[in-house]
């Protein structure tokens, strides 16, 4: 099936067909990545802005480097020396930026629907990389890449989503992605950060680790934050750790080739100890390398590429 | 007439004929910008170093795309990251730069008369992005082309200028090449930011926005910058809008082929308001466009570009 | 004798045939940048990051027109705005990196050993940018380099450096390579900033300046940093510049082509005046210059480039 989307905003409006032919396209740029000559003119001539409200420099520069392999000239465009402190607004800033004729925006943004919102008033491709508490499409597409990669599929596979479910756009995208391919989604942490409605999202609740974990073939596990977590509802760092960290103990009672995730950066000693993290079972660097490919993926379909087939003349 | 300059500095030294040179070879590269392939390897080889020791997004970003579309190679060098704030003087800034071979120097600065300081000590190439309140000559050039375009002239138009004229580069490089041009220019605002003397340039003053628009070919309003106004000759931002901001009861009193431009970014609701930002008499995005290629057309003429008969060939 | 490393992380490993080998590659690449087309294909298609944990434009800036000079994809990734303020380890945000492919790594860090660190945990090339005060083998380079050119050698002659030795990096790598390819050096500066421990590098020690720089064929000036001083041991910029600044009055008892140094950006006033500064025997700029060239040579060189015969073809 051919994509036809001119943006990427979420997973949740994606049929299963969309997602694999962006998965199918990933693994076409993944085998670029390897030649000798990794770039490809696809977009030679073609202005991509990456307008980060909110800073993000690990995923800012999985983005940069998908552009510069695509040959696109880039343009940065971070909150801290925008106009926007000068109190313009957001569709000010988008269609100012369109005006520039620029022909794709990359934007994360510390607003739910921001992504939509430049959507609707822009000709310009626009791809989410990052709304408020909302999605990150590109993260929830290299998750299940990685996974399929590793597994050779994502159908029936259990996949646990360990951490703070509540405010992690990760999860939400995640949980679209894994359920419209097919695997059972576990979702575990503390009770006021993983609240029963999620079962609405097809989820299965769980408020016990190692019940959680035994059965699953995929764990992922969120960055706690400690600058975003509302006090009121997070139990504290340490008490975090005893009750919900992945350590080698909690591993021994895992499946023998469960896949730990995580989408970075990792915070060692909280939600994941080094062992574990550094460990034969981590696919974390992997999932790094992946998101390249991803974005290139994304890139190329929003422009006009319709899956695959179309890499190699790229 | 051919173009021989190795700097732009400001409007005011220009003769009327440069002036036409730059916006005939503007016309040119806009041209180029609607062809498939937009990039043209004039600049190939060349570095230019965008030298913004005052932030501004906005225009860096413009001049950045127009390097892009040459073929340059682009160095962004911003105050805040620069060894400026070690004590280094420009004058040993720029020098560096120089010894690094750069070819291009594009300067933000808060000093008025920077740009002229470096062309004098240097043999690289200076673009004037704007200094103090004394020049921002490629957004005058940028107006012109505008008005030229969408009127088919400059000369006998009647053209009025809103706001604080009295610290404002734009309206200084604009009343130079306004009159230069041959249009009648009228000043209009609060009498603090308004002063008598501004008539020696060659503009009438006016005191009372509805007379002052009433037969204007074009209105160019300029940003209300909060932050800048000296708070004992500003009236308040109630006042102000009061007094001079745009609207749409206002507009019903202007001619009805007005051109409503503006430099960018506009405060919604001081100075214009939505509506009138937004309608179908307001140019205020493509004079951004129009930016990008006033900019290309500069950087091409001070690298010895003669006109626009040779931009075919870049 | 062809070069085999794989990064560049000090100038104390590098034999003096390893050093000839950088500084004979830089001729070459000098010679490319007099060309009309100053570009060289040698790193097209590998992405390089500078990755600057210390703020420093101009070294920055110098790598980053290297790098462009030789084709390269360029990211640049600084402290403010990475995921270090997040608590990232360096080791982490490393692996992150070399997982999206990239090729080089030039780190600029507080830490003393950080570059060896990253070369022990990596596949891609390492090259030190500055760490700490431990070494700036760039800078010795480029040094090495100037003093060659204008003298013709540098085996024999008479080096002297001033100012705060105990805690310049500069100073480190300028005394490994210049004892190294035969000059005498002479350390000279307060006494709490030259201890008598540096003798065992070879190094002659001085506490009068007039002495120390008497037989010099070279004066290279250290930058006085307010910043780093230590209060107690620093006598206070007025009593420095007394003793130990450079002027007209002491350059008449030096040797009349002694060549004046200084890694910048300069105090003036403090540790060299103006005049001085900016006299014929300065070859300051000059420095700035050779800089390009030399970092484009150790890129070259650590991409697989075996010396000087193989830049034509470059």
């Amino acid at each position: 099936m051919s994509w036809t989307r001119r943006h990427l905003l979420d997973i949740e409006s994606l049929t299963p067909e969309e997602i694999l032919t962006v998965l199918d396209t990933a693994r076409a740029f993944k085998a670029v990545g390897e030649r000798t000559i990794k770039k490809v003119p696809a977009l030679r001539g073609k202005t991509v802005v990456n307008l980060f409200v909110e800073p993000s420099t690990r995923t800012r520069t999985s983005f940069e480097l998908s552009e510069q392999r695509l040959s696109a000239d880039i343009i940065n465009f971070t909150a801290e020396a925008s106009s926007l402190r000068k109190g313009e607004t957001l569709k000010d800033t988008a269609r100012n930026l369109e005006a520039l004729n620029v022909d794709f925006i990359v934007i994360r943004h510390t607003a739910a629907g921001a992504p939509h919102f430049l959507a609707r008033v822009l000709q310009a491709h626009v791809i989410n990389a990052g709304d408020g508490a909302h999605e990150h499409p590109t993260q929830a597409l290299l998750d299940l890449f990685t996974i399929r990669e590793k597994k050779g599929r994502i159908e029936g596979l259990n996949v646990t989503i360990i951490g703070d479910i509540l405010y992690s756009r990760v999860a939400r995208s995640d949980i679209w992605g894994l359920t419209k391919l097919g695997a059972r989604v576990t979702l575990c942490g503390p009770a006021t950060l993983v609240p029963r409605e999620f079962e609405q999202l097809g989820c299965r609740i769980s408020y016990d680790l190692e019940e959680a974990i035994r059965e699953a073939d995929v764990i992922n596990l969120l960055r706690i934050q400690h600058e975003r977590q509302r006090r009121t509802m997070f139990p504290g760092i340490h008490e975090y750790t005893q009750f919900f960290g992945l350590n080698p103990a909690r591993m021994a009672r895992t499946k023998p080739d469960v896949l730990i995730m995580h989408p970075g950066p990792i915070n060692r000693g909280v939600e994941i100890d080094s062992e574990t993290a550094d460990g034969e079972r981590s696919v974390i660097l992997e999932q790094v390398t992946n998101g390249l490919a991803v974005r290139m993926a994304v890139l190329f379909l929003v422009n006009g590429g319709r899956g695959p087939q179309e890499v190699a003349a790229a």
